[in-house]
């Protein structure tokens, strides 16, 4: 099942999408936002189960954030084996763990603002978890029960600002900065399940700046799950960003830090795409 | 004025305190807490103005967190001169900063509850600014505007889950473990106003292990507030931790750690106090 969240006007709806009369249509599942749907014990069973219902074409959707406030967003840095050798890091015993608030989430095809004041932005793809259950100090069962589905995010960093001091969190957490979206894809529709086996990328400008398969997580979702869950209660709607392979900043250099009017595109085979362009504050 | 938010079974009340027939006594402001009252722009004039009410006795009251459930903690570390000088710490050029989930807040005598596999759990007092005004990229003046009142937080610490990686921002930010409260108090009672002289320190079972004054903040409230706000929009009832002076287990090594059965009191002077039993999961 493929999730959503799409503005109309001042609200929002939650749909599912679906292939109908050879269009990629979105059909209303009755609840304001995905979050909604993950909070009702019986809303993926019963998003499953809809057939009729207003439909909307999924071209013309304006696609919000599939959770648009999200009581937490917890983000993974440096989870894939390459990036480890690349920045001479020993891999930790735990993934290293930060923070962002729900403000920093945008959607999928919303523009990236570059601050008047910061001068290099990174992008970086991330498999993003979804999860469908309350759920704390875990063990693997409970993890992986806890996962409702897999969405894509867009891990904006601003170096000028993470590299002022040592706030490299901080650096990832600005207002409005990263996008997120616009599926969120249950398990059973992805190669590896509650593991996915799927190729990542960004292109900026069609040329692609960072590529990697989620295989390659050294943390895997269950995993991530069961350390997060040690330090917090994690809830219906709750965003766990797995890490990003090799960034293009360390694989270019300076050169390839984002400018106005470049089209950053985060993909992952099989869950989705963050169109996105780049404009000046 | 004193405004805090009390508990009354399954709701809150946002009050202020009075001294009435020789009585320390609660009001009832018509706000559920003291972040309605803040986002009502006319919510402090209206506060300040009420006299008759709805009145429950301070002693017996069971008070939350003053803002129950704020959109942003942030908290800045290594604030205090002395401080970067026992960890050998330059100092740096901007405030150090980390974030925190509400889900971290408990009321200003809600006990504080160690996790059975964490064994190195430290008190900190902090200054703590409470946002009452929307602002981002503040110059100065509107930083001091943004100021609505200042309250009492213990940062409390997990040493062990912050050392096992180098997530010491995660080591502060786990589920439950940082009293706040109980008042919020206006500039203008305070010494000092928008930039406190207050002497703060913390108690263990009445051995004090933490003293300092908040007259030496290095990165004062309102060049902290001008900060923060380059990262992100700030709102009302948003709650910003100023940090710490040095902390009890730099003073006194392993043994400062909180166990079970003491009682932690972290105050500010004039402002109030956080008191806390210490309890096993």
């Amino acid at each position: 099942m493929y999730l959503a969240t799409i503005r109309l006007g001042d609200t929002t709806r939650a749909v599912k999408r679906i292939e109908r009369d050879g269009q990629t249509q979105l059909i209303d599942l009755g609840y304001p936002d995905v979050r909604a749907v993950l909070e009702d014990p019986e809303g993926l069973t019963r998003a499953a189960a809809v057939v009729d219902g207003t439909v909307y074409a999924a071209g013309a959707a304006d696609f919000a954030p599939p959770v648009v406030d999200p009581d937490k967003v917890v983000c993974v840095a440096h989870n894939y084996g390459e990036h480890f050798n690349l920045l001479s890091l020993s891999v930790p015993e735990h993934p290293r763990l930060s923070t962002k608030f729900s403000s920093a989430l945008i959607g999928p095809n919303d523009p990236i603002v570059v601050p008047s004041d910061s001068h290099a932005l990174d992008p970086a793809v991330e498999l993003t978890i979804i999860i469908g259950k309350s759920v704390r100090h875990a063990d693997d069962d409970e993890a992986a029960a806890a996962i409702a589905g897999f969405t894509v995010l867009n891990d904006v960093a601003d170096r000028s600002l993470a590299f002022e001091t040592d706030e490299w969190a901080l650096g990832d957490a600005w207002d409005r900065s990263t996008p997120m979206g616009p599926y969120v894809v249950t398990p059973d529709e992805l190669s590896g399940g509650i593991r996915p086996t799927l190729t990542l990328s960004t292109r900026v400008d069609d040329t692609e700046v960072q590529t990697g398969d989620t295989a390659d997580l050294h943390f895997d979702p269950v995993h991530v799950v069961r350390r997060v869950s040690r330090f917090m209660q994690l809830s219906p709607g709750d965003v766990i960003a797995t890490g990003s392979p090799v960034t293009p900043v360390h694989r270019h250099g300076a050169d390839a830090h984002l400018k106005p009017g470049q089209v950053v595109v985060a993909a992952i085979d099989g869950i989705g795409e963050c169109r996105n362009t780049v404009v000046a504050q």
